[in-house]
C-alpha cells in the first residue's frame, strides 16, 4: 500500500477528520464526562436476567446448592456495574458535584438489588400469560428461552425502575439493547400492569406515556403512539393511550393519543387504526374490509 | 464501596432473592434436568448453515481439494453437539430413562447429517427463487451473504426436520434465534413448499400450523396466523392458513384461519387483510383506499 | 459415540454431503475467488462510525488531546480492511485484471477516508432532526446511543458512497448488516437528503431507486417499495418513490411506484396505502376507519 | 492452493497419518476414557489461587463487604471443575466403576475446598519467610505479585494434597503447568514444611520422595534429585534428601540420594554436589575453587 | 488527563519517537516484507502437536470413527498455515521471485504433512524412553501430558525437518517457542537420535551442530555448547559435540567443543565440565568435591 | 451434585475460608488501595515492545505511510495504562495524597514515552551485539523474534527508568513477567551498558545493585548475586558485582559479592565460582576439572 498513497494526502485527509470535530462538535463525545458504556450496559442487563432467570441464560449449572453464591457474586457485579454507569449518567446530564452524583448511583444500584424480589413477582406472571396465551407453548422453558416477549418485558421491567427513579440515559440504552434483539420498543416510561404478554413482538412500539392494565395481550407490530408531536418537546403531558385491564390488540392495531382509552377487557382487532377509546367490553375491528377481488381469467 | 454499604443491608437483599426462587419457582431452572444451552444451540446452527452454503460463512478459504476435511470435521461437531443438546431437550421434555433419550438423540444427531444434501437441494431453489424475484439482486452470492429471508428459510428448513422428528425445544430455540437476526418469525411446525421467497421479511409471522405450497413469495410484515386462540390451548386443530403454490402475498398483508386456503397463482396485496379463503388465480387488493386528502392552503 | 455410529454410514454421509456441492453449486463458492467476509465488513462499520462518532462507541476515552492519533490510527485500519474487502469485491463481480481491481480497491478506500468530513456533516444534520422531532429525546448523547434510526441511516450514508463510486456486494452486506440491527432496511441506492430522522424504524424499508428531499420523518414499518416486479429485472428504471423536502410519513404507511412523487411538506398519516402522488403540502389520511365496533353485553 | 496439490496425494498423506495411530497407538488417545483437560486444570488452579490470595490475581475488586460472595461463587467452580477433571483421572487410572469414581471425585473437591483455611495459613509463613529473607522485597505484595518462588510452592501445596489423597494424573498436570511459568519443577510426592522459600527459582529440581523441614531456603538452581534410577522403577523407596529445619541451600547445589539427610540449621554453598548428608550446623561449601587465572598480556 | 498534558509535547514525543525509526533502522522492519507472525508459528505448533499426539491436546474428543476427519481438517489448515509463513520467511531471507518462493513454500508445507507418520514412529520411541527412565513417572499419559522435555523434543523434531529442508527463521521461532514453556533450548540444527529423553530440562542448551545418537538421556542443566566462539561467524564448521549412543548426562554437565565425543555407553555425572571426549563405556564424576566443612560451634 | 453434597457442610467451608481473611490478612489484599493489575502490566509491556520494535510483534503490518498513527495511537493507550497502574502503585506504597499520586503517575508516563528514542538507541546496539555474538544467528530479524535476551534486556531497560524514577512494585512486575517467558531474572535495580548480550539465558540472574559495563556477554545460568544477606534488610549497600566493560561470563559460572569488580575484557569461564574480583584482562578458568574417569570393563 506504502508505494502508493501519498503521505500527504492520508495526512491532509486525517486533519479534516478531526477539524470536523471542531465544526460539528454535536456529534463527538470528546471532553465532556465519561459516557457509561454500551458493552456495560449490556453486561449489566445480562446478569439482571441471569438472576431473575436462574438457570436459564448462564452456562454453568445452578442448582438449589449453589444458587445463593451464583446470585451473592451476580448482585455484586451487578453493583458495581450499575453503579459506575449510573455515576456517569448522573454526571452527562447533570450538575451535581461527583460526591452526590456517585452517592446517588451506588444507594441507586442497591435498591435495584433490592427491587429484584419483586420483579421476579411480575416476570412469573408475566410467563403464565404467555403459557395461557399461546397454544403453540408447549412448557415454561420454551417461553423463558424462546419468546422475545418475555425477555422484551423483562428488560422493560428493570428500565421502568431505574426510570422512575430518575437515572436517565441508561433505561433507553437497556431498552435500545432489547429493541435490537426482539424487535419489541417500549420506551422506560411506560407503565404496564402484571401478567403482559406480547407474542411474536416484531415491529411493537408503545410510547413514553402509555398506561397498561393488567392480563393485557398484544401481537405483532402494534403501536401504542402519540397522535401528533407538535410544539409538545419535552413537555411531560400524557401523549399516548390508556389500556385498561384484560385488553387483547392483534397484530399491526395502531392506537393514537393520549386521551385514547381501551376499555377493561376489549378486542381490538388487527390492523385497527384508532384515535379515540372505547368503552370497556368493545370488541372493534375492521369491518368487511374494502376488498377488490380480480378473479383469473378463465 | 465497602465503607457506605452495610453488609446485613446485602446480605438481606441476596437472601430475600433466593427465598423468592422458592416462592416463584416457575421462572427458574435450579434443580431439574440441564437445559440445552442457547450458545451451543447457536453455534449448532453455524455449523450446519456453513456446511449447507461452503465458502459463504467462514473466514478459512474452502476449496474443492480440501471441502471434504472440512465437511467431515463439521459433521463430526454437528453430531457432538446436537446429541447432546437433543439429550438434554428430551430428558426435560420427557419422562423417558436417560438411556433412552440418548439413543434417540444420537440417531436423530445422524438423521440430521444425512438430511444435508437434501436441504441442499431445497435451498438451491430457495436462492433461485430469491435471484428471479427481485430486480434489484445482482448475484447469487449476494444473495446469500445479504438477504435475511435466505437465512430464515434456511434455519427454518434445518428446525422443521428436527421439530417433525420429534424433538422438543430446539426447533423454537433455532427459529427464535433467527428471529432476532431477521425479524422473521416462522414456527417449526409450519410446512414450506421449494423456492420459497421473503424479501426485506421484517415483521413476517408465520404460524405452527402453516401450509405453504411451492414458489411461494411473501414480503416484509406478512402474516399468516390465527383467527383466535380461546380455547385450543395445545390443540394439534390446524389453526393457520394454507398457501397454494405460484402465491404472492405483499407487504403486510395478513391472511388468518386454518380453512382459509390462498389458492394457487393468486396474488394478496399489501395490507390486505383475508380472514377466508380465495379461488386459485385470484388477485385481492385495497380497493381505492378510503384515504382524506387535506390539500395546503393556499 | 463411537461404539454405535457405523463408520461407514459417516462416511457415505459425508460423500453425499460433497458430491450435493458438485450437484447444487449454485449454493457454493468453494473455487472462485475469496468473498468479503462478513466479519471484515462488519468491523469496518464499526471504525467507521466510531470515527463519525467519536467518543460514543469505543471503550477508551478519546478527548482534544488524543483524537489525532485515534483518529489516524482507525483510517490506516479502514483503509487497509477496506482495500481487501473491495479488491475481493471487484474480483467477485467483474472481470478486470487483479490489478486493476486492487488499484480501484485502493483508490475507492481513499476516497472514503475522505469523504468522513462530509459523512460527518449530513450525520449531525440527522442528529438535530432527532433531537427536534422527538419530544422524549433528552439530549444529542442519548439520540446517538439510543436511537436506531441514526445508526441506520449513518451505515446507509456511508454504504451509498460505496454504492455511488461502483463498488459491488459490499454496500448491501453493509446495509444488510444494520437491517439485523434495527429492523430498517434502505437498499444502498437509494437518495437520501440531510436532516433525515426515522423513529423506532422497525419494518421500515426503502426501495433501491427511491429518492428522498431534505428534513424527511419517518415512522416504523413505512415502506417506500415498487408497485410490482414482473419484467423489470435489473433493469435500472426507477421503481420506487420520491419523497420531497419536508415529508413526513407516520408509522405502517406505504407508498409506492417509481412515479410517486410526495409533494414537498406533505403529511401521509399512518397505515395509508399509496400508489400515486399528491401535491405539496397534502396531508393523507386514513378517512374515518370502516371500524364495526360490538359493545360488550350488558 | 488447490490448482497445484493433488487430491490424491493430500488423502494418501492423511490416510497415512490415520494408519499410524493404529501403528503407533502408544502416543494417542483416542478410544478410552475422556483424559482431563490441560485448559481446566489451568482454570481450575486460578480460581483456587484467587481465593487463597484474594485481591491478587483477580481483575474486580474483593472487599470486607463483597468477599463471601466472591470466594463463595469460586469454590462452587472449584467444585464442580475439580469434580469432572478428578473423575476423569480416577477412570483413566483405574479399574473402579464410574459411580465410584464420581464419588471419590465428588468427595475429594469437597475436601479440597474444607483445606484451603489450612493452605491459607502455610502459605502466608512463605510469605512471611520470603519478606525475612530477600533484602530487595519491599512489601507483602511485591512478593505475592512478583516472586515465582511463592507461585511454586502455592501450587505445590495445593498439589501435594490431591496427591497424599490418591487423585493421579492431576497433581502433576498442576506442578507441570507452574513449571512452565517458573522453571520451578517440584514433584507433588515431596512433602514440604511451613515458611518454605524460593528466591529466583529457575532450574530448581525437587524429587518425588523429598523431605523438606520448616524455615527451609533455596536459591536457583537447586537439585534435590536421586543418586541413579537403574532398577526402581516405580517402588515406592526413599531416592530423594531430607533436608531439615532451617536449612539455607545457596544457588547451583546438588544434593542427592535417598539416605542424604542434611541437618538442621546447616547451610549448603552455591553450586556444592552433595551425595551424603551433613551433621545438624554444617556449613559447606566449595573449598577455595580450583580456578587458573591468566592474566592479560602486558 | 487532557488538561494536564500539552499537545504540543506529546507530539515531539511522537515526532522523535518516529525519527528513531529512520536512525534505528536496524530495530525497525517498516518496508520489507511482512514477517511470519509468531501467533501463527505458534498455532501451527498446536496443530501439529495436536495431529501427532491425537487426544491430548485438544479439548473435543477424538475417537476412531471421528480421527479421519480431525486428522484432514488440521492437515488442511496446517498446509495453508505452513505455506503462508514460509512463503514469508523464504521472502524475507532471499532473493528469489515471488512466486518461487510460494511454489518452495507450498512443497515445503506439503512435505511436513506427509512426515508426519515418520515424526510419530519418533515421538513414540521418546516417551517409551521416558517411561522406561523416569521412575516416578506412572503412564504414557501422564508423560505425554505433563513431562516438558516430550513438548520439547516433539517441536525440535518438526523444527529439524524444516530446518534440513532449507527453510530459514521459522524453526528458531518454533524451538524458541518451546524454549518459552520449557526451558529447554535446542536449536533446530543438532541432529537428534530416537529414544531421546530429557529429564526436568529447565535449562538444558543444544547447540547448532550437536549429534546425538539413540537412547540417550538428559537432565536439567545440561549444555552441549561450543568452545569458543571468536572468528566462527556464520561457518558451518562443527563446533558441538557428538554424544554417541546410550549415553546418560546427569543434571548440570557442560560438554564443550565440536571435537569431543562421548563414547557409546558412557555416563557423565552432575555438574561435569568436560572439554575433550571419552571412550566408549566410559564414567565421568567430579571427583570427591573438594568441600570444606564447617561444622556448629558446639 | 446436588443430591450428596450436603449445603451445611459447604456453607462452612466457605464461612471457614473467610474467616481465615481476618486470621491471616498478611496474604489478603481486601480492602487497601487497588493494586495495579498484572494483566494490564503485561498488556503495557507488549505496547512498549511493539514501539521499541516496529513491524515485529504486531499482527498488522506497520509501514512508513502508517507507523506514525501507529504510534501516536500507542503512545496514548501507554500513557493511559501506565498513568493507572503507577497511580495505583505510589498509592500501595506511599502516603501522599490521591492528587499528588496522580500526579507524579501523569508525569512518569509522559516521561516515559519520551525515553522511547533513547531507549531504541540502546535496544539498537544490543541487538547488534548478538548479531556479532552468536554464529549460529542469521539476521537481525531473527535475533529480535527469537532470542529471548533481547526481550529479557529491552524489559529490563524499561522497568530500570520506571525504578530510578521512583515507581514502586511495577518495575518488579515487569521484569518478574519477562523472567517467566524467558527465564533471565534481572532485577530492575542493575545498571546494564549498552551492547549486552545474553545467550539461551535460561537461569541467569542479575542482583539489585549490580553494575553491568559495555559490550558485556553472558551465557545461559550465570549469577551475579550477594555474598550473603543476614542483617542487610532493606539497606541500600551494594550487595552485587560489578562487571566492567567487554567481560565474557560463560555459562554457569557464579560471581558474587558487592566488592567483586571484574576488571574490563576479562573472560570468566563456564561454572567459575568467584567472590571476589580479578584485574582487568584475566581469564579465569576451572583449572583441570577434579573429574574421575571409570573406563568401561573390557
Amino acid at each position: 500500500m506504502a508505494e502508493e498513497i501519498d503521505q500527504r494526502v492520508l495526512a491532509q485527509a486525517i486533519d479534516d477528520i478531526v477539524a470536523s470535530y471542531a465544526l460539528h462538535g454535536n456529534i463527538n463525545h470528546l471532553d465532556g464526562a465519561n459516557l457509561p458504556s454500551r458493552a456495560l450496559v449490556s453486561g449489566l442487563l445480562e446478569d439482571l436476567l441471569s438472576i431473575a432467570f436462574p438457570g436459564y441464560f448462564v452456562e454453568d449449572e445452578v442448582d438449589a446448592l449453589t444458587c445463593r453464591y451464583f446470585v451473592g457474586e451476580r448482585c455484586v457485579r451487578v453493583l458495581r456495574r450499575l453503579e459506575q454507569v449510573a455515576a456517569r449518567a448522573f454526571s452527562s446530564a447533570g450538575t451535581e458535584s461527583a460526591a452526590s452524583n456517585n452517592a446517588r448511583a451506588q444507594q441507586l444500584a442497591l435498591d435495584v438489588v433490592r427491587e429484584i424480589p419483586r420483579l421476579r413477582e411480575l416476570l412469573d406472571t408475566d410467563v403464565q400469560a404467555a403459557l395461557a396465551g399461546d397454544p403453540a407453548a408447549a412448557s415454561a422453558s420454551e417461553i423463558i428461552m424462546s419468546y422475545p416477549g418475555v425477555e422484551a418485558i423483562a428488560v422493560h421491567r428493570i428500565a421502568s425502575c431505574l426510570h422512575r427513579w430518575g437515572l436517565p440515559l441508561i433505561p433507553r440504552m437497556m431498552t435500545e439493547l432489547v429493541h435490537r434483539q426482539t424487535g419489541i420498543d417500549i420506551h422506560p416510561g411506560a407503565s404496564v400492569g402484571h401478567s403482559f404478554f406480547i407474542d411474536h413482538g416484531t415491529g411493537v412500539v408503545i410510547g413514553e406515556t402509555t398506561i397498561i392494565g393488567n392480563r393485557v395481550k398484544l401481537y405483532q407490530g402494534v403501536t401504542l403512539g402519540a397522535l401528533s408531536v407538535t410544539g409538545v418537546r419535552r413537555s411531560k403531558r400524557k401523549r399516548h393511550p390508556t389500556i385498561e385491564d384484560d385488553v387483547t390488540i392483534y397484530a399491526g392495531a395502531t392506537i393514537l393519543g393520549g386521551d385514547t382509552v381501551i376499555g377493561a377487557g376489549s378486542i381490538v382487532g388487527g390492523n385497527v387504526w384508532l384515535t379515540h377509546g372505547v368503552p370497556p367490553g368493545t370488541t372493534v375491528m375492521l369491518d368487511k374490509p374494502s376488498l377488490r377481488f380480480i378473479a383469473a381469467e378463465p
